[in-house]
């Protein structure tokens, strides 16, 4: 098996707006997302020969795309992971046009979380409770518990004091802040200080309301085609280089030498994208990375899983500036989960979204400099079984 | 594009029986059919590199798949289309196959939908409502009342008065209840008479309890392979022809000239898989197949939709017996889902278990004489907006 890399490409996407989005309904996101994608590839509708939706909790069923769309009697699936679900909806449409079964597809992720009112059972707008289907997986303890623990133990482990410790997460908000101040299509489009951070009210010690990415709405949607069709669409089309997901099961972190300082399942995720993309350095082969910031702590465990920092040395690169928009690696430079929320079935694709524009060069302000590769991270479930997806685009074919 | 033919073989299936399985979880149901499979096919768990789970309500995310079965650090993909969803996940794997993503792939559909409680609702235990996301998609008719309005519609255009509609409609349950008691699987294991059908309680006129499926748990899984390495697996390997879905998006069926007497998602759905599998005269050519006959009214339909009756003259060959196990078309060879009822998720590779048994001749009492083309179909939505699903085995390359 050859893996997926370069024989896919992106030729257009598009992201509605992010937030509490109470005038528009599931169909008018996807609408927006979708035209906007179509419009960018330089296609219309009628030219999509298969279509994928991601949703965890905005529909069932493909007649949820088919009947805002209008698509007639084309093949529309619908596919759910959870936190990955919009990853996976790009997935879809990816392996149908490797496979050769159709050569333009539609991927489309959409979520109107408010809707759901989880933030009405949360003290904040914080993503809560996850809701799975058996009692297997229900491990009775929310993600900010589950997170704080990683926190704690993380602590713990490297021997960072309380204060030292919430410093760091800071510094990741206040960065993910400034980016998502830069980009007109977060939720939160606002600058945070280290200060404000720290004395924000608090979920699950350490973490506060400002280590916690919000509850929106929104929609992101791709058009895929074969690589070696993409430049009849458009000079810049992005590659596919890898499209992994590695997803654990309980007894793999339950293990009796897990440090409980790590996601096992974003360890093996990234190696998988890693040795699909051909890529040995990680940290100095990408250009920039969208990961899943639900909890700061996260995105501190990120830098360490995916294999930029050492172990226990993320503290360095934080301060070092590493992850900042002028870094080495910049990490969530549309603002992340932090300044989007997190609609479910939407944010894989919104990351995609951003690497693509990045990608092209057409990122305004939040551009970095000349990139060549970029990540996209999520991460479902829980401590008990994880879901972890990891995307790596290119533009340029090889 | 030129389609899935020929890329993907079939090297193991497993299915549960069906029935009110109180005494089994959704856990249990998902490794005994994966067990099945994997023995079958001759391969281990720790063999499957990639795999898929359809289920509409028993279990949400990868995780209610990854956690029974002990998966590690795989990818691991949760589809769902309603009534076509066990073929979604066949369908995922499959592509990922011929993608080159992975060589061996798991499908496993599963539902326990006696604890949905659909069945306490509804005055007997037939498939009764069927829960949508959007308000889009909610058209305030059940099922039962959906398919009554095609058969008057049907008697109505053709000529059929109620009596004469009524008695070709026993006929197919009559049938695939002889079908069903052939076969240990089944749910219900009975025979019954045109007299028993005739007079049963009605649903909705013209149909009755036993022109009604069941409501019932169980599962069914594949294991999927390049058709170039399926004879390092096994002697007899099944090829997949086709796996065409159709999705309807309500206009349409709500055009001012349909009939009412037919579901163009099955038009279309069977039309776009003759051509992926190369069959021009679908009558002659295949050799059985397992079709949606979750009441008697779509099973005639089908007979025309799929273009095996003339329009209109399903009742001759009804009459003629040309569906029956002995008959020049078998259909429900298995006692379809009369006699299997629908698990959602399950459905679908239950009839791909059938067609796979026939065209390696291990159909025991019920097999067809020399199969050579198997096919399955599958209906999900309503009038307003329908997905279709088919597909086509081959027991040959080519």
């Amino acid at each position: 098996m050859e893996g997926i890399r370069d024989k896919v490409a992106i030729i257009g996407m598009g992201c509605t707006k992010f937030g509490e989005l109470w005038d528009k309904s599931v169909d008018d996101l996807i609408i927006d997302a979708t035209s906007e994608a179509c419009e960018d590839a330089g296609i219309e509708l009628k030219d999509v020969q298969a279509a994928w939706l991601g949703t965890v909790f905005s529909g069932h069923t493909a007649i949820s795309l088919s009947f805002p769309l209008k698509l007639q009697y084309i093949p529309v699936t619908r596919v759910e992971n959870m936190c990955a679900t919009g990853t996976e909806a790009i997935r879809g449409a990816a392996y149908a046009v490797a496979a050769g079964v159709c050569d333009i597809a539609l991927a489309v992720g959409v979520e109107k979380l408010k809707d759901t009112g989880w933030s009405g059972v949360q003290p904040t707008n914080v993503v809560g409770t996850s809701t799975m289907g058996t009692s297997a997986t229900d491990l009775e303890f929310s993600p900010p518990a589950m997170f704080a623990l990683l926190a704690q133990r993380y602590f713990h482990n490297y021997k960072l004091d309380s204060d030292e410790g919430k410093r760091l997460l800071a510094e990741i908000t206040v960065k993910n802040h400034h980016n998502g101040s830069l980009n007109p299509k977060a939720h939160f489009q606002n600058e945070v200080t280290v200060e404000q951070v720290m004395k924000a009210p608090i979920v699950a010690w350490p973490l506060g309301v400002l280590d916690s990415c919000g509850v929106s709405d929104g929609a992101a949607a791709a058009i895929v085609t074969r690589a070696d069709m993409a430049k009849n669409f458009r000079d810049d089309p992005i590659y596919i280089k890898s499209l992994a997901i590695s997803v654990g099961a309980r007894q793999g972190q339950m293990m009796q030498n897990y440090d409980f300082a790590h996601v096992e399942e974003n360890v093996r995720g990234s190696r998988m994208a890693y040795a699909e993309a051909g890529i040995k350095k990680p940290r100095k082969e990408l250009s920039m990375a969208e990961v899943h910031d639900c909890f700061t702590i996260h995105e501190m465990l990120i830098y360490e899983d995916l294999g930029w920092s050492p172990r226990g040395r993320a503290k360095e690169d934080i301060e070092a500036g590493t992850f900042t928009l002028k870094g080495e690696l910049p990490v969530n430079t549309d603002g992340g989960l932090k300044c989007f929320g997190h609609p479910l079935g939407a944010s894989g694709l919104r990351m995609l979204y951003e690497v693509y524009k990045q990608l092209q060069g057409k990122a305004g302000q939040r551009q970095v400099k000349n990139p060549k590769l970029g990540l996209t991270h999520n991460l479902g479930g829980n401590l008990g079984g994880a879901i972890c997806s990891v995307t790596i685009l290119g533009n340029s074919m090889g």
